[in-house]
Formats: C-alpha cells, structure tokens, sequence
C-alpha cells in the first residue's frame, strides 16, 4: 500500500521541523548517534484503508521503546492479565524510565509498569518460546502480522551496540534475578530484548500497527482479531498513563492521544477507534522524546481536535 | 431534578456492596470515622437531562480529594495555563499521595501533579479572593454552578476536625514554602484547604458536576460553557493519570473512565462527550479509593463498555 | 581565667586563614550573613587549666548545630538512655542535616540521629520543664556551668531571626508531630530551638565545654561530675560518627578529633582525656563547616598526632 | 603461638552465648547456613605476644565483609588515598549495605564508603595485579603476613556458592560499570571479590591482624610496619562510622571498639594502641552483625572501659 502525500500535513511538518535543532539525537548507544537529526517524517493510517503522509517515511528506524508495547500485548497473549501483573505492576512512576531505585524500596521488588526499562525486561522474559531465537522469531512474526510488512526484522548492527554497552539494563536484570522476577539467563533475555528494541520499521508500518490497537486489536484489512480487544485496550491505557517516559502526564494533557515514543526518534499513536499514527523525527528533547515529533502530533491535535479526552 | 432509580443498575449495587465489609471507612479523620461503612449509592447524569440512580443518593458526603479536580479547574482559569504548570508539575508519581520526598528530591522543589496533597495545596494557594473567606465563597460559587445546587456549603464541623489533625499537610506547606512554592501564611492556607475538602453534595450534585467535565465544560441544561473547553480536558487528563491515588494506572485499565476519589468514599467519574458519574461507599480499600465504588464501575465498564480506551 | 596566646596555634591561624575566602558565610539566616567572614580564632583547654588560643578569641558566636551536642547530653540526664533512643536513632545518615526524606522512609518515623536537625528538634523536644522559659532557663543553666561563663546567654536577634525563616524544621516538626515523635505545640519548640541555637559564647568558653566532656563529663576545675561518664562517652561518639554534617566521615580519617560545627563557624571538639579546642571561623565550605577550621584542626592533628584512631 | 585460655573471658562467653538462640545464621549464601549457630568464641591479641582466649578458637571461618578493611589497606597502598577517595566516598549511610539507591540519587555516581557493598567492589577493582589470579595472590600475601598465619587461603566452596549466587552484588557492579566507577569485566571482579570474601582464619589469626591495626599498622612480633601508620589509621577511621553495617552508630555508643563484623559470625576489633579482638559467633542479628558476639563486646567494654570514646 501506498500513503498519499498530504499538503496540510506537509505544512505542518515543515513547522514543527524547525525544533529540530534544539534537541539532539541519542548518542548513548553508539549506533543510534549516526541517525540524521533534521528527519521529520509522518503517516496516518486509517482502518479504512486509508493512509496519508508526510516527509520521507520510506526509511527504517528502529522500534526500540515503542517495541515495549508490542511484547506487553503478545505476553499478555501468551502468560494471561494475572500472571503479567502479578509480576510487573500497573502504576506510572515520577521517575526516569531505567531508574533502579523503586525496584528496592518497593517490598516486594516489582517493576512499576511494563513501560520503564525495568518492567520491559520482565514483560520480554516471560515471551514464550523453546529458545532465544524462538521467542524472537514469535515476535518477529506478530509484528509483521500487526505491520503488514512480511519482510522486517531487526538491524543486528544496533543490536549488536545496544547489546555492548547496555550495564544498566544487566543492572536491573540481575536485580530483578536476586528477587525472582526474572529467573533465565540474563545475557539471554539481554540478547532477546537488545534484538526486540532493534526491530525495524518505516512510518507507514509503524502507522499501521498503531492503526490496529486504535481499532481494539482487529487488522484494518482482514478484520481478523490479532490482539484481543482488552489486550489491545490495556496497551493504549499504558500509552496515556506512561507512554511517552517523564513527560506522559504532560503529553496526555497537550496532546490527548495515547502514544509510545522510542530514543531512536520514533512515535506510535493509536486514537480509539479512528487511527494510527507514526511519527519519524531523531532529534530528541530532554525526556528522550522525538522533540518536532511531539510538536507535530500537539500541532495536529489541535487542529483536528484530536484529544480523547 | 431527580433521578429515576434503575433496576440493573440496583442489581450491580446490590452485588458491588458485598466488598463493603473488606475494606474500612478512614479513620485518620476523626469526623470521617463516623460514616455508615455499609452505604453504597451511584447516580449518572447525562447531558440530555437524564439521571438514573441506585442507593441512597440523597445522602450529603464531603469531597476531600475529589474537590482537587475543582480547585485546579478555577485556578487554571484564574492564573492560566503557563502559571499553574509553572509551579506544580503534570507527572504522575508513584509516591503516596501525601509523600513529601519528592518535594526535596525533585530540584528545583516542584509538587509532581495537582492530585497529590503537596500540588492539591499549591494549587489551592492560586484561588484568587482578597481574603480566605473570599477565595473560599468564590470556590462555593463555581462548585455551585457546576452542581447545580445553589445551597451547598461545607461542613464545619469535619473542616475543623482536618484543620486540627492536618500535621502532615502543614509539613508539606512549611516545605514548600521554605522553596517558596507558596508565599501565603501556612495556617490561612489551611483554613481555605480544610474547608474546601470538607465541601458537601449528595451524588446527584456530583455526578451533574461530572457530566459539566465530560461535557467539556459546558452546562448540561443552559449549555454555558462554565469551564473552557481546554481546561475541562486538561482535568479529565489527570483524572486518568493520577485520578486514584496510586491505583490510578490499574483504574485505568480495568474502568478505562476519567475519575477521582476522596477518602470520604466518593468517586466523580467523566465520560467524555457521554455522562457524569457519581459513587458514594464510605468503606476504603488500602490505596485509599471507595472499595465498592471501584469495583461498581469496573461491573459497569465491561457491561457497558465505558472505557475510553 | 586567660589564655596565653601561643606563636606556634598563631602561625596554624595564619596559614589556615588563607582558605576563608574560598567559602562563604551563612546566609540563609539573614542574621548570620553579616559575620566577618574573614576571622579565625582557636582555644585549647586542658584539664589541667592551662588554655592556649591564637586568633581573636574574645568575640561572641552563637552555637547553632553545636547546641545539639549539649541538648543530647541533657537530654539524656532528664530522660535515661532508653527514653532517648527510643525515639531518636544512633545511625548517622549519608543525608544532608536538614533532610525529611528518611522521616518517610522509615517504618515506624524515627529520626536518625540527633545530630541532624530532625533529630535535635526531638532532642530538644525532651527537655523537661513547665514552661518553654522555664526549659531554656534549665539549658542555660547546664551550659554556663559547662563553660564556666555565668552570664552567656542567647542572642535575641539572631533568635527572631531563625524563628521567622525556620520553615523547613517547622515542616520537619509537623512530620514528626504527625507521626508522634513529638507532641507539643511545634511553635513552642520552635520558640525554644531557635534560642537554643542563637545560645551565644566566646572560644575560650566553648573549649572549657569541650574540656569537661573531654574529661567524661567532669568539671577540670572543681572536679564535680556535670555529665555522667556514660553520657559524656554517648556525646563525643555522635561527634565522631556524625558531629561534622556530610563530611563527619571524612573529618574522623583526616582529623580524627571528636567534633561538632555549626553554621555560625564554630567547632567544638574533644579529645578523649585531653583537652577541648574551639575554633571560630565563620566562612563556611559546602558542607556548612568552618572552611579554615576544619583545615587548621587538620593541621593540628598532622603536627601534633592528635587523632584518636 | 597458643593462646592462653582465660577464665573471666569464659564466663563472659558463656553469658553471651545465650543470645545465639535469639539471631540465625545467614542463610543467603547456601555454603553459610551450615553454620553451628550455637558457637561462640573470642581471641584478644596483645602487641607484647599476650594472647587470651574463650570457647573454640580453632575452627575457621570465612571473612566476609571483615575482607573490605584488608582490601581497603591494600588498595590505599596500591593507589594512594587521593586516588582511592576520588572514586569512593568517606561518609557513613543509613542505608543498607547493599543498597543500590544512592548509587542512583548521588551525582555523580560514586559508592558512600568503602564498607559497603558497593565501595567494597570498587575498592577490589583497585587491587593491581596482571590478572584476577595474581591480585588474589597478591591478597592473600599481604593477609598471611597480618594473621602470621602464612597458609591460610580461601574456601573455594563458599567461594564458588557465592559467585552463582550474587546477583544483587552483579547489580551493583553493572550499574557502576555503566558509570565508568568500575572497567573491568564484571564476572572477572565477582570472582575476584568472591574468592577475597571466602578467606578462612581462625580467631587467633583474625585478633592478631585486629593488632596490627591497633598498633598503626607494625607487627607486634617484628615490629615491620606492614601497613603505614596512616592508612591503619583510616582503616580504624572506617571500623567506627560504618564497620558494624547499619548498627554502627549504636556499637560506637555502646561499645566504643573500632570494629568490622561479617554474615559468616565473625567481628574483627581494633582498640587503638591497645589490642586485637577477634570474635566468632555465627548466629546473626537482623542487621547481620553476630548477635552474641556484639553483647559480648560490649560486656568486656564496660567490664574493662574498653571504649575510646
């Protein structure tokens, strides 16, 4: 399928654009330092088919956070709500998303929520499959189902970096492993999820995923049920309450659409019931946010009232 | 105007009630400690004029933390946007609603949101008036129009009771003023703050209150717009985010509605675009929330699949 | 009784002097700003009654957190050991002295020391009398006869001033009255801290009192045991492991000399069975300790193999 | 040499020892829990060649953390204090040993002190050598030479049941490895800590390098100053803020002996210029420092005013 260009929406990226440059792209992990800072790309996926865009949205980025959402569902598919929340809790945390610090004082030790490095380690441990590379091909496979893109998988390259430096991810896992949250391997589940966080995508893919939880887990086309509608409404809750890191409370409250944004500068929005919606932009303010993609989505939902709320 | 009463909706009262005895009514106000740990009454209200009711709605309760969702909405169209969020912040936290570490650890000293005690009170100290007696009248009369009640005052004798018990409050005060948060002197402060919580209506009042909010602020009956439409969303957003103490993130999955409780058992939900809803069950769960009430509208959620999201 | 001025304490002064203009002084008690930042004095008093000093050791300083080691020690002799640690723990704290964080932590609320303000407003809170006159009067008393100086007494200005700007003990005394560690009117302790604190004295004064504990508690002159030996040794312990604020630990390996400072620049110390030494400096380093004290009783240790260790 | 055994000192053990039905063993590490827990006994070390003892000193035990001052000597003479206090601090914390949350709060990251879990394993990575095998050899060397003891070594078993167990310890060195606090291979420094945890003596040898300490770090046989008088003087230092883990505060009160306890039962004491105490009483209290061995401390301190305070 193809999107078709969008004047209006072209104005509104080549605006927000401009806030490009008061942020900066990643450079914690190696790989994602090269993404060019001044991209800004956009779609909109609607469930009947239609599809709009802007900007250059035929280039790969990488899932990273947003990939947090996608296992939350196929683990909540996989494990049921009560075994999940049994072991990750359900509460959006004033703190940063790779904080450790809750994870002691709370008795007994639980991540806060599957949206916090933390809770998103224990949600891709408990991803069923005989092996590694099972549980990854499962993955792979219900986010080529949710995209519609039988052919992505994730960029080894970045993988491969993320999976070098990541200290404070081996951090929480051994903490989690000491009270039991985690109980495999940890350079297992860190080889999992440095591979999960690279999956990789264009907008238009990511869109369309986005475009499948907003229509409470039913494919846009097929109008199979991929994810069960209370699976699907559970991720778009967590999307409001904790999607957008240490600024979720402010986003929900400017832009009103639940979203879930990734350091390599990526954002996926699912509006109940009417779209999808995949944002593009690597530079990144101080939460870790794509800062013109933020912009964008605030300046579209003002315009076209877009607010759930 | 009265509600009609509605049998179905008698039904799940009848069956939500049974949780009564496994929660307990606060005790940490000695004038709270009195009420009937057995009631439970729910009332909606619908734009159109419609209002179905079960239990005994005529009962008065105070609003406690409910009336913080009030005071925000006038002190957003006191000062404005940029002013309020200039010094109470719009995350949600993991913290108990009456922490005070955050306050000293967050630099500079910032309450988290308007729905814990620390922004409750900073909030309350923006209500314009020249004096406490009349920031308190101007609070009366805004909360008055919204209800449609026009004789509802608080209750005396439970603003005393909070005023003299509310040590933990006072601390957060003498906190924030040492960063100077708020600038008034703290025993004024007080005065206004207890007896704003200590505001009375009967669930019909609140739920009309709640149908203003999911109406966008505007009349029900004369379709005045009492609260500007950015500002009403703006509370239904922390609503959602920080609506329920710290079961705000699990309310949200499992009732998916904009609510928020007070320890007195009363809970004011929002359904956007849809109705107001009102729950008075003095009997508390350990967060904090009406232990009956949660579980009422999580019957009604899935039956008649309220959630927004 | 004279001190002999001593060529050898002068030329420590003068180089130790150097460092004064590398801190600064007190300035969140207007009143303290307006200390001559440039001055450093020192006392040493032996058991013997010889008494060194170098510098001006005539003027008066007011003993702020220094007060806390003579509020413990009476304390301790109105209410038994038991009493006082029941309430007030034994643990220094990695915190700053003004902390509340730890006040919320820890289950049951307990300061943890009573060298940190929380814990002295507890510590103060137990000095028996009928009156808040009638205890300072009490505190007065102990301290002259510790010092030998029948008339000091506290300064009034310094007091009102503490008390006005005081919001952060006041936010800490409502913490602790909430959760029953103490139980008087927090304006009264208030009233009665602050003059505890703005208690004034000269050097020589204070190195008499740093003698008598030095000396288990007994007068060196009149032999007459003030403070038990038991409590004399409890007193000099909480100087080592927490006399100095956030730089106690780092003060016993480079000094090595039981020691307690306040924000007005002086330091009183102790050597077990030797001597008292007072310090006065009032340019302060980041800690809140005397900048060129700390350094002059470093050097002091070096030269003259001080350390207790 | 042979210790005298000693009758007073008997009594005293057989007083004690009835706590040891109070504490338990510390069961985290398999290998401990095998422990007798009914054990008590207790080595005093003269610098003259005097040694006395009480119940069966012959039996070996596992340092534990007692290792964390011999490393701490080590690593000071390997690197120099200004490098060794630059990347770990000097201050005594309220929290638990192995905590991870200040690690997280303080900026920038750098562990409190050296007693801690955290200090300790950055104070380990300092330990120079061409590989994990030659800084272990290195170790053992330097504590042969303390103990006189030149065979001991460490117990591979315990060792080994540490190494598969630590994950909390795994945690700590992940997040200071992300933090630049720590380089090397963090499974190379978890063997290296572990072996240095699991060195077994008796309590001869323990009190004998308690002695050498004592003695600002010469041996009391051949007078070789094995250790600078200033770095034993730190250690010393390091033995009275944090040596007893959390309770470290209320042993200086009621104790007043530098000392260093371990989760295997065993308390290392210093009495400066004095003596070397050595303790072994595996039954623990809940702050993990031997139940019997802390009350029997401080019956010999007030039975002969041991405490240098």
């Amino acid at each position: 399928m193809r999107c078709q260009s969008n004047e209006e929406l072209e104005a509104l990226v080549e605006e927000a654009k401009q806030l490009t440059k008061h942020g900066k792209v990643a450079d914690y992990i190696p790989a994602l330092a090269l993404a060019d800072e001044d991209k800004l790309s956009v779609a909109l996926y609607y469930p009947d088919g239609r599809c709009y865009s802007a900007g250059d949205t035929s280039e790969n980025f990488t899932l990273q956070s947003i990939s947090k959402v996608l296992t939350l569902a196929l683990a909540l598919m996989d494990r049921g709500e009560e075994y999940v929340f049994d072991h990750v809790g359900q509460e959006p945390t004033g703190d940063p998303f790779n904080s450790i610090a809750k994870l002691e004082t709370n008795k007994p030790s639980k991540p806060l929520n599957p949206m916090i490095n933390a809770g998103a380690l224990a949600i891709t441990h408990m991803i069923q499959g005989d092996s590694v590379s099972d549980r990854l091909e499962r993955l792979l496979l219900f986010i080529r189902k949710l995209s519609g893109n039988d052919s992505l998988t994730y960029n080894a390259k970045i993988a491969q970096s993320e999976y070098e430096t990541g200290h404070l991810n081996r951090s929480l896992c051994y903490f989690m492993k000491q009270h039991g949250v985690i109980e495999e391997e940890v350079e297992d589940l860190m080889d999992l999820y440095t591979k999960q966080c690279a999956i990789e995508m264009n907008c238009l893919d990511l869109a369309r995923v986005g475009c499948v939880l907003a229509m409470d887990g039913a494919d846009p086309v097929s109008g199979e049920q991929i994810i069960p509608l209370d699976i699907a409404r559970i991720c778009k809750t967590f999307m409001v309450t904790c999607g957008m890191y240490n600024a979720s409370g402010e986003f929900a409250i400017k832009v009103g659409i639940p979203a879930k944004s990734g350091v390599a500068g990526g954002v996926m929005g699912s509006l109940p019931k009417k779209c999808g919606i995949a944002i593009c932009g690597p530079s990144l303010d101080d939460k870790g946010n794509s800062i013109a993609g933020v912009r964008l989505l605030e300046m579209m939902s003002k315009k076209y009232s877009l607010s759930m709320f």
